[in-house]
Formats: structure tokens, sequence, C-alpha cells
């Protein structure tokens, strides 16, 4: 039990661990003049955006605690859900606020530290990253620690039994906040950022024949904004989702198993052995001079693996203490879930990465036109989900079994949901690698925008290239903890049912048979969810993109001296268009995710709704991972021609190339990172409903 | 019972209407001399296709009657399964073979009519394709009639319900035969008519810059033999076996029922009603002189309307006087699988024909280059989804509660299942309507490659148009029926391992719940099956066009006097080579499909493989309507512009609506109607090699 306070402890050690990297990127220096002012239009813009997104952002929320409080007036939640939804929604934002603030300082120093070296470059922009990861894990951590012990002062005079699950069952629907900010920032974000690539490009580059990251470019500073926004405070904003959802339906899980206060003290105490790990783990990333991709990525990889490698050695002391030998399979299905990550991850690279046969082989498709790249590129992706459903079925499989379920079924969803913490558990780490990359890609923008000289620029696309893989990496791993975060809230939400359901003393039985035509329907229509969810988004992302495409028409047009570069163009005005671009667009699918498992439960009842979960993680998974690889490969073809096979850059293979990459921005960064957040914000929706859906639904 | 006499005379009647209406097709003259040289080449392309499918084909079959007979020796199967394969095979591939001999016969026989009038080229490619829904659901429904009775005898000294049970459970087994012939039959014309369509069109229309069914493009006869293969007997195939496995998965769920022989009676009755209405309905398939598009297709849907009406008044009494009033339900339930069928079609045309919003809207994209059309396709096609899934549901919900579900649960199941044969039972005539298109388009080319003249060219135009539209509506309708003849087959299947467990005293329990692990990773496998699926036939289809490209460039360049119109094309050598082609680019999509779920049975266990059938269900009928509408909306979108919008013909934007119809063609003709076939045969083999999964899983 006393364990349990290694929690906040955890937690504050990663705050102050992020302090303190923050403190010293801010040391360095941004460089010369023309890169303060470069840094400087970026930050205003990531500002400028932040602060319209939390503005639109609390409208949702007045409107969402308005109704949750009718609903808790009403006896359908506890009185303190309102609050946790505020309360996550907040630490989510605050965390992203902080990534992004953070990053956008990192930019012009990581170029500044390029032109010492490559390793002080890597440092900086390294270091930057590890501030979202841990301010992520440690603001996650904090959240859910303050939480847990208020409600243990609060419910003090119940018994234990009781006690634990009142708390596990009130904290399971605490995370509706923070999913719902993550869907705006995932959501906002990716909209932002690809509607500035694609809209820079097409009137840049391809009208105008200007090279990328030209400063004549109005959107120039738009696209460089949107890198911080979707991929660092999307990013950070989708995985602190996944930390926390897992953290606490494995608490759910672990009460409904009988384990009590002990099946609650391995995933929080799990979450500070990783914070601990990963804070190790971080000291091993440093390079040489051999600007190589391989080296600089085994340098990012050495960190990784260390704080794995040191999480899975105490987590087994942990659960041997806490559970006894007896239950020692609950450390067995943690391990399974750490290697279900790296896998995954590997994978990803594997179907994305330029140096393996399948993205090589969509590059040869070019030549004979973009038609059959996009037949390539989908077929790719389409095939890349084959082995991670496998993977992600044998580790269910395996921590379920190996938890126990053969003779406890509930011990062996408590495994499940353990394997979904383990994944998560070097999370501080991981996003840091993964945060670093849009750093990384800022830093070579800077670079070329103030003529830094080949050298530099030659570090820094080294450092960009790393940051495409580590992001493809984090993509994949984002997809998979979303995956089984989302099934350990299905079991989870499983389980609050039952106990509304005895509460409220309703005759209730739940029959969530596949050819139960309700549960069947459930699964159809989940299983169109993210299709739809899909399709809005990129409808999204074309209709801003197409503003910013007119704005950046108009600008060279009738800026006078603009393309010779005697006159600046008016960057603040193409942020804005993609703000307010994103902040419009995210309204519809945010609504169809809040919407949906409240209209299939009125219909189809309880039984439906978990149907429909299904559905959703399982279609939502598949097509989540075949988008983000689709245009992972797209984009890593186009480089590899670029770099000078099939006639290299302006040849038609190249033009072919430059169609699937086009393609491939909303696939890989919008929509398929937003799949993740839909799948999980139906689960938490649903918990958060699931007392007034019992008592209100047609069937 | 002795209704069910009907079956064998329906079975009986459509073969008879398919003779008559195959003599008068076939007097009617073929015109002139070349006339008859361009449709004997077609023809004979053809035939060797066939032949060398078939002789392909063969060698599957004796390899899997050797499997059948060796698990039917050790008692895990009935003795007849091995043979009813066999049937079950010959009958859809006698099916296939008399649709493609008649339309091969008629496509020279609609243009030289059309020289004469429109109506008369409606009257004579409508008629040869009325030929092939009669020979499909005259052949579909004799067989079961024949393997009905001949049990019924077999088993005459069993007590009734007994013998009912018997029969019922042996003649589901009995669908794999047709399943695997489709398979190929879909697969394998799918990539034939891709690989001549997109190589034709690559070096034809891009390369050398000659018009669309040019004579001198050495691939255009493989073209018009692809258009037989792939949409003549490909779809019938596919529907054959959705009419049969919709009859025999709902006298399975009669049983389960309670119904006895007046459950089976139904379905077996209403085929044969549906043969007669269909009859009846093809006599209001005429026109008169204007060519409009929408003035044709209401004399198409004429019929259909009328044949379905007329069908819902019949089934009426019919399920009156067999089950009574107390489950008249039951006959709502067919009328809703009546509807539902129409329902879809409709939504297929309204997502991909240009006269509505959407492909109109598809169209403009191509302003904006290649990248934006693919684009606005692929999320037309997702959003597409979302009706028809909610049309499903809705229509499976309703035949499940109107048919007594919320009572008795096996009722509801039945209930799900007639909706089906419902849907199904008006083929005769939606099949007709659907396999006369690729008549129509091969008239058309036949006319072109003749130069018959502007007013006879404007008359096949008209008609192909129309044929494009009524191709669409087909494809819906063809996905609808799998998707719900696929639920049937799972409640189906979940009958019959409960059979087969209590036949050899096993003690086994179901448990299908969403939850439990095995069922849940076999949503997962299953879910992620049609997208691997996907990626393997239009990956062939890529392959196989490649090697039309190079053939057709290497007569261009080594057959002196070609381009000018003095020497001929070797047509032969191009249908060859996509002849082998798709025979072996066939074998691998086909093995994914058998062994799929033999891999999961003996891992996961009959749950698992439940849990796989429902996940391959819901995925695969979202991701083939996706690809079928997105496709569909390519191709029209194309044709928009070809018609003067948006710059015309030769425009930029005509270039890039190009890629997206290029893009398209796999997935609306291989990849996307493929799936069908997927679902159900997972369901068939999975069905058959139960007792074997049953005994020897490994969970």
């Amino acid at each position: 039990m006393n364990l349990i306070l290694l929690a906040p402890v955890g937690a504050v050690t990663a705050l102050v661990f992020a302090a303190y990297l923050a403190y010293s990127v801010l040391k360095q220096s941004e460089g010369t003049e023309q890169m303060k002012k470069i840094a400087a239009a970026v930050r205003k813009g990531a500002n400028a955006y932040l602060k319209r997104q939390y503005a639109g952002v609390s409208i949702f929320f007045i409107v969402m605690v308005v109704i949750l409080s009718v609903l808790a007036a009403l006896g359908y939640l506890n009185p303190f859900v309102p609050i946790a939804f505020l309360t996550g929604g907040f630490f989510s934002g605050l965390a992203g606020y902080f990534g992004m603030k953070i990053a956008t300082s990192a930019n012009a120093r990581t170029a500044n530290a390029a032109m010492k070296s490559l390793n002080s470059g890597l440092r900086v922009a390294f270091k930057s990253g590890a501030v979202m990861g841990f301010v992520v894990v440690g603001l996650g951590l904090l959240h859910l620690s303050v939480w847990f012990y208020f409600l243990k002062w609060y419910f003090r005079y119940l018994p234990e039994a009781q006690q634990i699950q009142e708390i596990t069952s009130a904290m399971l629907t605490f995370g509706m906040g923070a999913s719902s900010m993550a869907l705006f920032a995932r959501v906002g974000g990716g909209i932002f950022t690809k509607a500035a690539d694609v809209g820079a490009d097409l009137v840049g580059k391809v009208e105008a024949g200007i090279p990328e990251d030209d400063p004549r470019n109005p959107a120039v500073i738009a696209d460089n904004v949107g890198d911080n926004v979707g991929d660092v405070a999307g990013m950070g904003a989708d995985l602190f989702e996944s930390y926390v959802g897992s953290i606490v339906s494995t608490c759910t899980l672990a009460v409904a198993a009988g384990l009590g206060f002990n099946g609650v003290t391995i995933p929080l105490v799990m979450a500070a052995v990783g914070i601990l790990a990963s804070i190790f783990g971080t000291f091993f990333v440093r390079s040489g001079e051999q600007a190589e991709q391989k080296i600089l990525l085994g340098s990012l990889r050495r960190g990784t693996y260390i704080s794995g490698i040191l999480t899975a050695v105490i987590a087994f002391f942990l659960v041997r203490s806490v559970l006894g030998m007896e239950h020692i399979g609950v450390y067995y299905a943690i391990l399974s879930g750490l290697l279900a990550g790296v896998l995954i991850g590997f994978l990803t690279e594997y179907y994305t990465s330029d140096t393996y046969k399948p993205t090589k082989e969509l590059a040869s498709t070019s030549t004979t036109g973009p038609a059959t790249v996009i037949i390539g590129g989908i077929s790719l992706g389409m095939i890349s989900t084959a082995i991670p459903v496998v993977v992600v079925g044998i580790s269910v499989l395996a921590s379920y079994y190996l938890a126990g379920g053969a003779q406890n079924f509930s011990m062996g969803l408590y495994g499940v949901g353990i394997s979904a913490v383990g994944m998560l558990s070097t999370l501080g780490i991981t996003l840091a690698t993964d945060a670093y990359g849009p750093v990384a890609d800022n830093a070579g923008g800077i670079a070329e925008m103030c003529h830094l000289g080949p050298e530099v620029r030659r570090r820094t696309d080294a450092l960009d290239a790393l940051g495409n893989t580590t992001a493809a990496t984090g993509k994949g791993f984002a997809i998979g903890s979303a995956a089984l975060t989302a099934l350990a809230l299905i079991a989870a939400y499983k389980e609050e049912v039952v106990l509304i359901a005895q509460r409220q003393g309703l005759n209730f039985q739940f029959d969530l048979s596949i050819i139960n035509p309700t549960v069947l329907i459930g699964l159809f229509v989940g299983g169109m969810l993210p299709f739809v969810f899909a399709s809005m988004t990129m409808d999204a992302v074309g209709r801003a993109a197409q503003k910013i495409v007119v704005e950046v028409r108009r600008q060279f047009k009738e800026i006078k001296g603009l393309m010779e570069g005697k006159a600046e163009a008016d960057y603040a005005r193409c942020v804005d268009i993609c703000t307010r671009g994103a902040q419009k667009e995210m309204i519809a699918p945010a609504l169809l995710a809040v919407v949906a498992p409240i209209v299939v439960g009125l219909i189809l009842g309880v039984n439906g709704v978990a149907g429909m979960l299904t559905g959703a993680t399982v279609s939502g998974f598949v097509l989540a991972i075949m988008m983000a690889n689709s245009g992972g490969a797209w984009d890593n073809a186009k480089k590899y021609i670029e770099a000078g096979n099939y006639g290299g850059k302006g040849s038609d293979n190249h033009k072919a190339a430059v169609v699937g990459d086009t393609v491939g921005d909303p696939f890989k960064d919008t929509s398929g990172p937003s799949i993740n957040i839909l799948i999980k914000l139906l689960s938490m929706v649903s918990i958060v409903f699931a007392a007034f859906i019992l008592q209100n639904s047609l069937l």
C-alpha cells in the first residue's frame, strides 16, 4: 500500500527532471539575429494557435461540464466527474503547452548547436523532446495520484473492499477530459499542420518553383508552426490519454479480479518505475560526429532499450513483492506489453523506411506514373497491417493466459490491462525520441532560411532524417498502445456497467455474444466510424489547405518584390488562416466521437455500445496502421528518389512520387493518428454515460 | 411440405426460360463480316480463358476433394461433402460458362440490333444478361433441390425432426464448392479484366495517344474479353454463392428455431417465387427511341420493381399459409431484406453517378491536381460507408425483432437469414440488369472498331452509360447481400458446431462474448484479412498489367505497319498473358481465404473462428463499399470531365481525373468485389472444418 506513494514521487521527479532539461535547453544561445527572428515568428504563431485552440476548447468544456453536472445531479454520475473532467483536460492541455513552449524555443537553439557539432545538436533537440515526454508522464501520473489520495480520504469510512471499488470506479470516468483535449489537439493540430504543409507545397514548390522552407513562401512559418502543434502537442496529448487510460482501466480490472489495493498498486508504481528508468535512459543518448542515420538511430535506441530493460528488471521484483510468486504471471504480461511496443515500432519502421524493401519497391512504381504510386502505397499500407495485428493478438492472448485467465477470467483481463501499462511505462523516453523529430525538422528549416552553410545543413538534415524514422516508430507505438488501452477500457466498461447495475438494483444481464444482434450491429457501426472519421478529417485538411493556396497566391501577386526577396511575406496571416481552419474543422469530427456512443447507446443499449467500441477498435487499429504506413512510405519513397534514385529531383518519376507524398500527408499526420483518439474517446464517453444509457436505452 | 416441390419446378422454369432467351438472342444476326470477326476473337479469348481457368481450378478441386475425403473418412465430415463440393463447383462453373457464352455471342448482335433502333439494342443486351441471371438462379436452386430430395430419401428412416436436422446440416457444408469456384471466378476475372484495361490504357491511350477501343491496340481484345470474364462470369459466380448460401443457412436456422420442414419450405419456395416474379418482370424492360439515361434506367428499374412487388405480395400468402399468422413477422423480415437491397443499390448510385453531388464535387478536385483527386475519392468512398452500414443494421435489427427474436432468439436469427433470402429472391432479374452492362460495353467497342456510324455509336454509348450505372448498383447489391449472407452463415456456423458437439458427445460450451480474448483476437485477425486480401489482389493487377505494358510496347515497336493500320496486332498473345497472369496471381489470395480459418481455428478454437468471421464481415463490408464507391466515383468523375466540364478531354484536369480512374480500376473491379467472396468463403471453410477444429484446436 505504501508503495503507491511512489506514484506521486515518480510524477514529481519527472516534472523536476523536465524542468532541469528545459533549463539546460534554454540556457543555450539562439544564434544570430535572423535565427532569433524566425524562431520568434514560429513561437508567436504556435502561441497564437494554442491560445485560440484553448479558447475554442473552453466552450466545448463548458458545455460538457454543464451536461455532466446535470447527469451527476440526476444521479447518473458520481459528483466528481465534472470536476475531474476539467482537471483532466487542464493537465493534458498544460502538458501540450509546456511541450510546445520548449519545442518552439529549442528549434533555433538546435540549429545553433549543430554549428558546433552533431552531438550538440542531437543533445539539444533530444532534451527538448524529453521535456515533452516527462511533462506528459509527470502531469499524467500526478493527476492520477492527487485524485487517488483525495478519493481515498473521501471514502475513508467505507470498508476497504468497497473503498477501492469506489475509488477506481470514480477514477475510470475521469479520463474523458484528457480524451476530449487530446481529440482537439490531435485533430486540430493535424488539420493545421497538413493544411499549411500542403498549401505551402502546392503553390510554393509546384506553382512558383521555389524550394521548401524558402522564406519567400508566405506559408513557411505556418508550416513550421504546424510541425509543433501537430507532431508535438497532438502526439503528446494522444499519449497522455493512453497513459492515463491504461492505468485507470487496469485499476478497475484489478478490483474485478479481486486483487484490491495490491492490484491497483502495480499499474501506479509501474508508471513510477518507468519514469525513473526513462530518466536513467536519457543519459545514454549521445553520438559522435558521424552523421550516419544508423549510428544516430542507435544512440536514441540505446536510451530506449536501457530504460525498457531496467523497467523489466524492476517490474519483476515489484510484482513478486506486491502480488507474490503466485501471481508472477502478471509480470510476464507486463513483459509482453513492453515487447509488443518495441515490435510494432520496428514493424512501422520496416514498412516506411527507405532502407528496407517495401519503400524501395514503392519508389520503383513511380516509373509508371502517379496512379501506380498510389495503388502501390495503398497496397503497402494494407498488407502492413497483418503482422501488427498478429503481434497485438499474441500479446493480448499471452498476457491474458500468463496472468491466469484460464483459471480466472478477470485475472486474464487484468493481464491485458497491465500489458498496456507495461507498453506505456517507458513513455517518458519513447515520447522524447518522438517529440525530438519536429524540433530537428524546424532546426533544419531555420538553417535553410538563415543560410547557415552546407556543413550545418548536413547535420540538421541528418537529425531531421532521423526524426522521420522516430516519428514513424512513434506513430506505430501510439496506435499499438491506443488499441491495447482501448481493449482495457472496453473490459473496464463492462465492469463499470455491472457495478452500476448492482448499485441501482437493476436486474441486468450482459449479453456480449457476437451473434446477439445489438452487439452485431454495434460492431458494424463501430467498424464504420473510423472510416467516416478519416473521411471527415481528410476533407477538413483539403478545405483548410484550399484557403492557404488562395492566400499564398494572393500574396505572391499583391506583395511587390516578394519573389525578389525585397519585401517580406505576411506570415501571420497564413498562421491565422490555418488556426481558424483547424478550429472550425475539428468541430464535426469531435461531435461524431461524442455523439456516436450516446446515440448507439440510446438505441441499442450497453450491449450495442460494447459492440460498437470493439468494432471501432478493430477497424480503427487496422485503418490507422494502414494510413500511417502508406503515408510514411510515400514520404520516404519520395525522399529516396530525391536522393538520386529513379531520375532524382525534378524527373517525371519524382513528380509521380510527390503525388503519393501529398496524398500521404493527411493519411499519416491527420486522419491516421486521429483514429487513435477516436477509439479511446468513444470508450471514455461510453463509460461516463454508462449509467444514463443503462436506464434510458430503447433495447 | 409439398410446396417444396415448387423449388425444382421454379429451377427448371428458370432454365427453360434462359434457354428460350438464349435462342431468341442467337437467332439475331451478328452483322457485318468485320463485326463477326471481332466478336469471334473476343469469344475465342474468353473461351481460352475459361478453359485455362477451369483447368487450373481442377487442380485445386482435386486437392480439396482428397482433403475432404480424408476428413470424411476420419468422421469429421459427412460423406456427401466431397461429392457436394464437386457438384457445387461444377454448377457454379456451368453457370459462369453459359453466362459468358451468351454474353460473348450477344455483343455483336447488340451492336447490330442498335443499328435498327435503341430498343432493339436494349432488348438483345438485356436478354443476354437475363440468360446469366436465370441460369444462375436456375442452376443454384436445382442443385439445392436435387440434394434436398436425395438427402430426404437417404435419411427416410429417421424421425422427422432428426431427418430435417441431418438434411440441413449436410446441405450447409455444401456451399464450399460454389464458394471456391466463385473465388477463382471473381479474383481471376478481376485480375484479368483490370490487367488488360490498365495495360491497354497505359500504353495505348497515354503513350501512343490512340483512342480507346482502337483496333491497333494489341490489348483491345483482351480488354473486351476482360469485361466478360470479370463482370459477367465473376459477378455471376459471386451471386450464385450468395444465393445458395443464404438459402442453406436459413434452412439450418429454421431447424434451430424449431420450425422444422415448414421453416425450410419458406426459403426454398421464396426462391421459386422470386424466379417466377423475375420472369414476369423481364417483359416490362423495353424503351422508346429516346436515348436519355433516365428513361433507359427507368425501363430496367420497372422490370426489377415489378418483380420485387410481385414477390412481396406472394410472400405474404406463402408465409401465412406455411407458418400461419402467428409467424407473420417472418414475412416482414423478408420485406426488410427486399427493401434493404433496393436502398443499398440506390445509395451506391447516389455516391458514384455524376448526376449527383458527390461525384460532381470529386470532378472539381481535379483543378488542383491528381493528389486532391485521390484524397477526394478515398474520402468519398469512406463517408459513403455510413448509410449502407446503418441500412444493413436496421435491416438486421428489424428482421430479428419482426421474426420474434425478443421472445425466441433462434426465431430472430431465422428472421435475419430469411431477410437475406428476401433480398436475393429476385436475383434473376437483378443480375440480368447487371450482366447486361458488359454486353453493352462490348457492343460499343465493336461499333467503334467497325466504324458503324455516329447514330449507332450514340445508341451503344447510351446503353453503355446505363450499364455503368447498373454495374454500380449491382456491386452495391452484391456487397449488401454478401454481408447479410455471411451473417446468416455465422449464425448457422454456431448451430452447426453445437450440433456436432452434441453428436460427438463433447462437453462444449460456446463463449462468443466479445471480451473473451479468443473471440477478440479472432475479431482483430478477421478485421485485418480484407485489407491484406485487397492488397494482394491490387498487387496482382499491378504485376499482370505490367506484363501487358511490356507486350503492347513490344508489338508497337516490332510489328511493322501496325500504327498505320496496315498490319494486324497479335491480340491472342495479350489474351494469353492476361490469362496466365490471372491464373498465377489468384493462387495466393485463394490460399489465404482457405488457410486463414483453419489456422485461426487450430490456435483459437471455434470461438476464435466465429470472432474472425464476424471481424472479416464487418471490416470487409465497409472496405468493399469504400473501394467500390471510390472506384465508381473516380470513373464517373472522369467521364463527367470528358463530357466537357472542367476543361474536358485532354486538359490537365482530365489528366488528373485519369489518375483517379486508374487507381479506381482495381478498387472497384478487382479488390472491392473480391472481398464479398472472401467473407463468404471464410464462413464456408469454417463450417466444413468445424468438426475437425472442434477436436483439434489448441485453445
